[in-house]
């Protein structure tokens, strides 16, 4: 029989972990806050989260914020569970819920997933874990039935820091992306065909230039790509009028101004992207 | 007999321009303001902007802003010749220099490169033209040397404009991919393994979802992807946090938080990032 499962949580996401189970054959068992979310679910549902725990060896928590996660488990015995964690949380907040969850008697894996609810279960989803490695290694299977797992590690709090790194680098591009939509939209003109013509192919190019920065970063400077922070800084203000002049908002664009701004007052006027990394580290 | 061409303004850029015309067989006269910059390059040199102009019917300006182009070229007769201005500008600067210079009696057409210098003569590398389209035509061959042309239309504040929309997004990606790699610095991980394992395939699949957004400008919103405001603003805390724990500076991500508080606040609770768009228009 295939490994029983309970998921706490029925939003968005946490409805389509259970789907994805219920498809793979799991059994599974559902807890939500507020009875009586995605009906379409056929299958156990628990009426206290207590009793939804006690049906599997196998808890996925996935509620909306770190609080929740704690007054949701709070009290209740674990012992013998291991308890998967794909709430989105901070290092710290995953590295305390480890000690609470472990001395209650689980056995911890924090997840950070990487995929909105419909992906869950398709080619393209990934979900980082880290945590007590042999609990991870004993569900990998089971894990993989929501998406690719990608193992980073025995601190908790690992996870949790791989997954804030690439939402982090998710909503730099979408605010960007948004940006330049915005200006397209403030001309009349329709969005579409900027973006498949040239918003996604120019930022599609633009990421093949990552793995150098990331080089320069752990290597030292190879060299600038002829792009100095100078010339830069000064096409930059070219953007923020450009914004207010057509009636958009320059607020997404006024930090990376200062940054710029920033590298040629401490002298790195004839350097690369690279050192925006090191102008961002206050430790 | 190929097109003579001039090439003003010896920088990064207008190095890697006066070299591709060179490669591509183009008498090609050059002038920069400060003598002897580039002198790999073997061609004429005029010692001043007047008579570097009044060598060639095809004048390529690429100076470091628009004062610069605009002191440059201040008093020149340009009877005859095509003027097209590289120059970074906003689109109002482009339309007073089409102004001033058609005045001076060129035909004016304002483009922006949409690369680095060593992508000059590649396949990746295009330039946004806009301005007196049968001049644009003319040299259409001539310009095509250089990168793919995009002509966006006869407004010549339009090339700047696509041109600005997409450096913007460009900052935008790239200020999140530094947040990103901050983070990892943080870990004392090396950047490389996590930059060509995570981060560029992440940010590529969420490339996919622009389009997404572009058609819910252009047609409404045609349902979220299960990832509601609210749970993104909770979700958003976190980002902040844990920059903060690790000792990155959290200024790229601040304006980001305050939009999705915005979108919040106006009752955008369960919509979808399309929506962030309209929040950025002002007018
Ligand atoms: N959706 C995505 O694209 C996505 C992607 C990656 C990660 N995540 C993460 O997945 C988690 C869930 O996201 P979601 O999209 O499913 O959010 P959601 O649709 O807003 O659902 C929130 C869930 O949390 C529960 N909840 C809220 N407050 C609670 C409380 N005080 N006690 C008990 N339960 C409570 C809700 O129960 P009620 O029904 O009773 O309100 C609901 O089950 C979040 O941490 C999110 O960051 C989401
Ligand atoms: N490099 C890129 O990646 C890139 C990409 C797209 C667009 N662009 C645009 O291309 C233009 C040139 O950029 P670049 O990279 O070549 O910059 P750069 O290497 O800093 O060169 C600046 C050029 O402007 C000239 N200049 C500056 N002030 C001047 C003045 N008061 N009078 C006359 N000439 C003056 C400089 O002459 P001196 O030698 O005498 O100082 C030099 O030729 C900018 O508008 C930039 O935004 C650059």
């Amino acid at each position: 029989m295939k490994t029983p499962v309970t998921v706490l949580g029925l939003g968005a996401m946490g409805t389509a972990l259970a789907r994805a189970y219920l498809a793979a054959g799991h059994p599974t068992t559902v807890w939500n806050r507020t009875p009586g979310r995605s009906p379409e679910l056929k299958t156990e549902r628990a009426a206290t989260a207590a009793e939804a725990i006690a049906a599997s060896p196998l808890v996925i928590v996935c509620l909306l914020v770190d609080d929740t996660v704690r007054s949701t488990l709070d009290g209740i015995d674990l012992s013998g569970k291991t308890v998967v964690n794909l709430t989105n949380s901070t290092p710290d907040q995953a590295r305390a819920t480890a000690e609470r969850v472990t001395a209650a008697g689980a056995q911890y894996v924090d997840g950070g997933i990487m995929a909105v609810p419909a992906m869950i279960g398709g080619p393209a989803a990934f979900i980082f874990y880290s945590g007590v490695p042999g609990a991870f290694e004993k569900h990998r299977a089971d894990l993989s039935v929501l998406a690719r797992p990608e193992y980073v590690g025995a601190d908790p709090g690992l996870a949790a820091l791989y997954d804030i790194a690439l939402l982090s680098a998710m909503y730099g591009m979408f605010g960007g992306a948004q940006h330049a939509l915005a200006l397209i939209d403030s001309t009349g003109g329709p969005a579409e065909p900027f973006t498949d013509q040239f918003l996604v192919p120019w930022l599609t190019a633009m990421l093949t230039s990552l793995p150098r920065i990331a080089g320069d970063l752990d290597n030292g400077p190879a060299g600038t790509a002829g792009s100095n922070f100078a010339m830069q800084a000064a096409a930059y203000e070219n953007l923020v009028s450009t914004a207010a002049g057509q009636g958009v908002d320059p607020l997404l664009l006024t930090p990376m101004g200062e940054l710029l701004k920033r590298a040629v007052a401490a002298g790195h006027g004839d350097e690369d992207l690279a050192a925006l990394v090191r102008l961002l580290r206050t430790e």
